[in-house]
């Protein structure tokens, strides 16, 4: 299968990298092919704007999603857009692989994904959730934090990881009809010993080489809502 | 009292910036003082990256956080979030205004929380949630959406909103300690009347000027858990 890594840490030397560096090599040794978009390395611009678009359908009032509805449609999105986007339709699965700030991504990776996954394409009117543009690929993250895994639970005091990356896994995976594989997390990273780093590298390749034995995150069917996205 | 509105849409005509107006208006014919941080009128930069220190304490390899520490400490972190830091400082209500992207802010405001909320200031150590450094101070978030009102609760087909908001709410606001009041949501926004949205206003001035009578939002609360944050 064809893989996408979109990695975005500011520390080259980071775990979170040894995490990338250690899928891509996952990866190629089960002879997949991985494409990695290196955020901090591309000197990717996060800021959503009009700039982004090259021909638009109303210059006096931006309203982004019909922009990007409109400039995809017509193959005149800013370059930079255009190459992630076709590193996506080319994917069989997307990696988001990040450290946790603020219970999210950083804000360069917010803004690969407000830019690239553009209305039209990965949604669009009723084309979302199990009708979304992605049907048939699948994605996951992975990410390295500070806290330790007793702090993520029902009763832990951040609560539960999977509800902390829910803008991530339901509302931009799942949004988007992508198949959404649980997380990968790395806790407690900034303080502990090599040692347990390289044993959360092993546990990182065991997870990549057996996905599929995975369950899946559920995600919201449009079966079970009406036309108005009214429960039934 | 004193209001910081952190504001973030490309487009400066847009109904979240009538939300900001109408804020701001609102709030200073109370007699309080506001501030307001357009980011994209600012062209705030958003990436947490090493050129936000003037003095690393280690220059081979970046721990943002630890950086931040350091450099809040010394005076040296980079002008645009030190000047950020002092508005945060002098107000008593933080008001994040935007457009909800992806079930969360747009990248550029993503990145005023990565860069301006310092460790060492705003948390540090056990200095979280009810020990948070921001302690005696109120937030919220004020936000405009494309979905339905009917799209958003316990059984829709997007949950509930503020567990779509939970990075925020907790992850960020709670986090620091600030005392959290119930997101403000204006709903369909693109889709709907002057009529509907001057309806909005008038709600939203109703709101601001009543906020005493809002039941914040509940926080974990050290006191239920022990010296690592195991649940006692």
């Amino acid at each position: 299968m064809n893989v996408l890594i979109v990695h975005a840490h500011p520390e080259p030397k980071s775990f979170s990298g040894a995490l990338m560096r250690t899928a891509f090599e996952e990866f190629t040794s089960q002879g997949h092919s991985v494409l990695i978009s290196d955020l901090y390395a591309m000197k990717w611009n996060p800021v959503a704007s009009s700039g982004d678009f090259c021909r638009r359908t109303n210059k006096d009032y931006l309203v982004y999603a019909m922009e990007q509805r409109h400039n995809y449609e017509n193959g005149s999105l800013a370059d930079d857009v255009a190459a992630e986007i076709e590193k996506v339709k080319w994917c069989d699965l997307l990696v988001f692989n990040f450290p946790i700030y603020w219970f999210s991504e950083p804000a360069i990776l917010k803004g690969w994904i407000d830019r690239v996954m553009v209305s039209g394409l990965f949604y669009g009117g009723r084309r979302i959730y199990s009708a979304g543009g992605m049907r048939g690929k699948r994605a996951m993250v992975t990410v390295t934090l500070g806290g330790r895994e007793h702090m993520f639970g029902p009763e832990a005091i951040h609560g539960e990881l999977e509800a902390m990356l829910r803008p991530l896994l339901q509302g931009t995976f799942g949004y988007c009809g992508f198949g959404v594989l649980p997380p990968f997390a790395a806790y407690h990273v900034p303080y502990i010993s090599d040692y347990a780093r390289n044993k959360i590298l092993n546990d990182y390749r065991q997870w990549l080489g057996d996905l599929n034995s995975l369950t899946p995150v559920r995600m919201p069917s449009l079966e079970h809502f009406d036309q108005e996205f009214r429960p039934l």
